[in-house]
């Protein structure tokens, strides 16, 4: 293996060659014990060093009185003791050279200031010292390959080590990632690593997703997230998962207000605009599963060799009802239930009877369950070979199909040979669920998913990825052009809010189309300023200390005479002094007046979490109504920006609605990436950012008004990521 | 009980005091001696009669050659024949004046138009001799409450008869039913009736339906459903349900395209737009339903004593984790997490330890589960004297808590007085999902419902059952105030698309505001008119040959003199007649010019099932690429219409978006009304009805142009329901 500095230093947590279990002890109910019982009981393969004070012997194995008298290397201690011990404990392994560490204790972040204090204290200390630590305040870990069971948790110690593996699976819920441990296990899937992080004091979420993207066992990535603590690492890693073609399942909670108030009070992190998350994920192809299903699900049905093809999706079943539920299921989560070429048809037609179905879903009857299995052999046999079907379901097979079976074996066989996705999704029922047979299916790459909305939703979700990989693949490794025209520096007056046309030169330094203007400190100026850009013209009080222009009645349209500009500015100047005697008025903007067009909102803001976001949003007031807004993370490539309009609803007014021609979308990227180049460049400053409206047109694009809000202070800004 | 002609006709069939089965065998694989045996396993009370042509006794029952040859009355007759015996077997039954029979065979209306036929004359020489049958092609029927097993299906025969029941199911699809009969009885709901309608030659989906609502014993009814063949019935019933608080519970799938047309080739019968399916059960409280499971689910929360009395729900969690994913999926439901009031928090944060977190979720911690069992109790005994928390939730209780636990007694007592809705929501994990206190929980009124998305789903599901029986109980029975001014028959030319000026005098009769207008045959004539009604005017073609008079460029906006007026009638005229030459040119229609105003679309149409529907949508172009419109049912009543708008994302901008001020939502509601009885009075004439735009102001509302298509021919008009 190919590690580099960084995941390989948690190879001595993973892959210990040697464990003491600090705090262990004799007596059944102590953690201590049960903790040295499940490295017994697990088999763990390497040396298993009980510590104690007294003890000669315990369990059979032979006991230390402390780490230093132990006589070999020592590359992880599990710390079965509370809270108060923890530091001298870490003092210990300094000395000993110990290299990584399990703290289960509770008492740190989790209870307050003083508990954060302690905490940042021994993390600083461990890592002074070269010791990598998961914990404190969390279950421990698994590892089913080398049987280290290094928690103390019940459940899991319960649960056999088999089934099938190449699922990680990191959690910042020690509770939640006990119940997913064991849901898998009884569902046919064993964890190959298991992580609780506690309040990841030294490891985090993060290093554990990283050191599974370099672990050749690890097919699949799958955690429990309230909040990332290094959004920039999970970027990097998203992007090195993809190139790998290993898929990052993530089930992010928080999605609601309540959720995620309860999840920043639980994990003390921030957890940021779920919004935000959802965008993110979405961007840099991470997979949000709504819940633990969904992992085991997506494992069972994962295969690098056979990723989907697209997204249309061929059901075969013997009950029509059954057939046309999976086909509603399977088009509500956007996949596609294709009629079938009439080739096809008529080949699957020739080996059923007439009253069979051969539109798609498939209907074989009854009969082909019970006197006729050659019926599902014919329907594969015909769809295998057909272009235009990328995935199959069955929603059952024939009962009397055992081990054994030549028709079964040819039917595998066949499978076998496609490159198509090819499952089995039974009914959830008991005796039903997985037939005798699924641990042939399922070495012959048929996968097989017991359940009502977890087999197709995993099917979805497969087939967005496998678009994603193939994106990702092709995308093409150009450099970003550089957008930036000028330093905006000066433009950018700490804690201050800049008016319209201050913003508007911030977004000419970017070459962001904007209109023609200039401020006029009196009427005369502004005449001679209607008259350079020609009537009609639009004119508007220009003040950062009254960004509500309308609410101000200081915006005066369509001015087309001097006399109307002259009028203009006078009720303008009065207006807005009348609003805020105490406004600081740098005079009155006059504008070209743009003709209609198509509007849009394009935003951004410095997220506490991922940095700088960009926003877009198409139709005036609309957007606020329907609330089809969308969002990326800065840097945006052109893909980016292109799947950013893709995803607004209100696209279908960008096309061209009702018969209208179609607007200049290239026009829309543009401002997208400049805006990006412009937040990126400028993230320590700019803390929000919009443009609306963007006006555009079948060619051309210009921006009607914008608003810019700088930081308050440069020390204040945190810094993103690490 | 108090039955009527029409359901009570259906006892001889669920409840028959005796039973022959015609075609039973000795031969243990024939259907009819699994069907016979099926009796006498399922302990049928009452007398069980095997016809058979030689045999003297079967399976210890005396065996009569003939159905004449029994000596006394039959109730019901299974037949286990095929569909060539099935006329014989009928006419026998005439004989000997049998009430009702149970049909399995295939072969019928499924395979064509040979099989309809044949089909249609047996149930229509059943009709004349007041046999009430179920089938052909089904399943059979079941009825757990005096052991009448009327299937052969071997599936449910190895189901025992117990569990909860007051779960009755009638289901279009064999296959799916008898599916949906096992899971239920797996997880503790035993149906009481369970019936499967196949090709309905006589008794619908529909008739079962109003048995079970006449049925004291049935308190939940549910099914599954392809497409209904009585949806008048179907309506009425709807409200009797409602009035008797029975939730009816639908599968109804086809929801997708592809969906639907396999429903419709998998029932032969029409399965209508599942849009208008989906209004059709919103309106009329019917509860859809988007797999089996929820049928389960619901039944098991539903307590007719304890319905929600809002949407505010508390979780109470061990694991923080898992109560921040229920809270995001209570959320995404419609749930409200409410925060708690301050008196709450300080009661449950008396009798908890300072690192549990008392927000709703309220994290006992993993000490409640384990060492502090008391936690539960402390948060109930709060909560159920919240009068703001509806309803509550645990997702875990005390490992230690055993039936005799006096905390636990104390437990189910505080939540048996409550009123609110109390459920135990476990992980489904084997082991996990039913602990041993199940029973005694159900028993004190505490739903205990395993899964992920399953009990919330049904929570939510049931929160919306209950504000509807709320609303159907508060409703008005004022009478329907008559909105026709004057008769449209001889308006409505059969197979003609009236022209805007014809549709909008259609809109007139029934008092719909529509714009001042005129057809001017001439120039000067239009000139006339514009002064008449004063400028500034609009000035379009009148033809029913050019609907599309933007495209035909044959409107002019905006007409401010006469020799504007002049001239645009000229050109409208010129354009008309260039883009259809052959087209009627009724003239030009001079209408007064609307001011700008919020801009709703009200439709109607004839649904193929359903008949007359009414349909809104709110702002112009974005209706169509939001697509976001919504339908009622006709007739509508006065809460249906505003239940319309409200069911709309666009009622934003109705209510005034961005500080405007809102429109006149009663002036909507109005039309709404009359259109509604536009199109009931007019159902055999009318098939479709557009108006739009109609223009809402901030008092008053206007048509400004509508299109309106008469029906082909009355003798054509499918007659709906029965």
């Amino acid at each position: 293996m190919n590690y580099e500095v960084g995941y390989e230093s948690l190879n001595p947590l993973l892959k210990p060659r040697t464990i003491a279990v600090l705090g262990a002890s004799e007596s059944r109910h102590k953690i201590g014990n049960m903790q040295l019982q499940a490295l017994i009981d697990g088999k763990f393969q390497g040396e298993i060093i009980p510590i104690h004070p007294t003890a000669k012997e315990i369990s059979g194995l032979t006991s230390y009185p402390s780490l230093e008298d132990v006589p070999m290397e020592i590359d992880l201690v599990i710390f079965c003791v509370n809270y108060s011990q923890i530091k001298n404990g870490l003092v210990a392994c300094a000395k000993k050279n110990v290299k990584s560490a399990i703290i289960f204790a509770s008492g740190f972040s989790e209870t307050g200031e003083a508990g954060e204090k302690l905490q940042r204290e021994l993390g600083d200390y461990a890592k002074q010292h070269g010791i990598r630590l998961v914990g404190p305040n969390c279950v421990g870990l698994v590892n089913t390959s080398n049987g280290l069971i290094g928690t103390f948790s019940p459940a899991i110690l319960n649960v056999p080590m088999n089934g099938k593996k190449g699922v990680g699976y990191v959690s910042q819920s020690g509770a939640f990632g006990v119940l997913t441990y064991m849901a898998a296990a009884q569902q046919g899937v064993m964890f190959n690593y298991f992580i609780s992080t506690g309040n990841e004091m030294d490891a985090t979420f993060e290093d554990f997703v990283e050191y599974m993207i370099h672990d050749d066992d690890t097919k699949v990535i799958s955690g429990y997230l309230e909040g990332t603590k290094k959004p920039e690492k999970l970027k990097l890693l998203a992007q090195q998962a993809l190139t790998k073609k290993k898929p990052i399942l993530v089930m992010k909670t928080g999605r609601s207000d309540a959720g995620s108030r309860a999840a920043a009070s639980h994990t003390g992190s921030l957890a940021g605009s779920d919004k935000i998350y959802d965008a993110f994920f979405r961007q840099y192809g991470i997979i949000r599963v709504d819940d633990y299903e969904e992992i085991i699900s997506f494992a069972k049905l994962f295969n690098p060799e056979k990723l989907p093809t697209g997204k249309n999706t061929v059901i075969i079943t013997s009950s029509g009802g059954r057939g046309i539920n999976e086909a509603d299921r399977c088009e509500g989560l956007g996949l596609n239930i294709a009629e079938l070429s009439e080739e096809t048809k008529a080949e699957i037609r020739k080996g059923l009877p007439e009253y069979a179905s051969v539109n798609n879903p498939i209907d074989l009857t009854a009969a082909a369950m019970v006197t006729n299995p050659e019926y599902y052999l014919v329907a594969l046999k015909a769809l295998v070979n057909d272009p235009k079907v990328d995935n199959i379901i069955f929603t059952d097979l024939p009962y009397a199909w055992n081990n054994g079976s030549p028709m079964l074996d040819e039917f595998v066989a066949v499978a076998k040979a496609s490159k198509k996705v090819i499952g089995l999704f039974p009914f959830p029922l008991e005796g039903m669920a997985y037939p005798p047979v699924t641990p042939l299916l399922e070495e012959h790459n048929i996968a097989v998913i017991s359940g009502t909305l977890n087999p197709v939703r995993a099917l979805a979700k497969l087939v967005a990825y496998s678009e994603h990989v193939r994106d990702h693949t092709q995308k093409e490794l150009t450099d970003t052009p550089v957008y930036k025209l000028a330093d905006v520096e000066q433009l950018l007056k700490p804690g201050s809010v800049l008016s319209e046309c201050e913003a508007s030169d911030v977004l000419d330094c970017y070459g962001i189309p904007t209109t023609k203007r200039a401020v006029a400190k009196d009427a005369e100026k502004a005449v001679q300023i209607a008259i350079s850009i020609g009537f009609p013209v639009v004119m508007k009080i220009d003040s950062s200390d009254i960004p509500h222009k309308t609410e101000a009645d200081a915006i005066r349209l369509n001015i087309v005479s001097e006399e109307e500009a002259r009028n203009a500015f006078e009720e303008v100047m009065r207006n807005a002094r009348a609003y805020n005697p105490t406004a600081v008025l740098n005079g009155v903007s006059v504008q070209e007046m743009l003709p209609s067009g198509v509007e849009v909102i394009i935003g951004a803001h410095n997220d506490d979490t991922f940095g700088p976001v960009v926003m877009a949003g198409v139709g005036g007031t609309f957007v606020e109504v329907f609330k089809d807004i969308a969002f990326k993370v800065v840097p945006l490539s052109r893909k980016d920006a292109e799947d950013l309009l893709e995803e607004l609803q209100g696209k279908a007014i960008l096309n061209g609605a009702r018969g209208k021609a179609p607007v200049d979308k290239e026009a829309i990227i543009d401002v997208l990436l400049k805006v990006s180049s412009l937040m990126e460049d400028n993230k320590q400053s700019i803390k929000e950012l919009d443009i609306n409206p963007l006006i555009v047109y079948e060619k051309g694009i210009k921006a009607a008004d914008a608003m810019l809000v700088v930081q308050e202070n440069v020390s204040e800004i945190q810094v993103i990521g690490g």
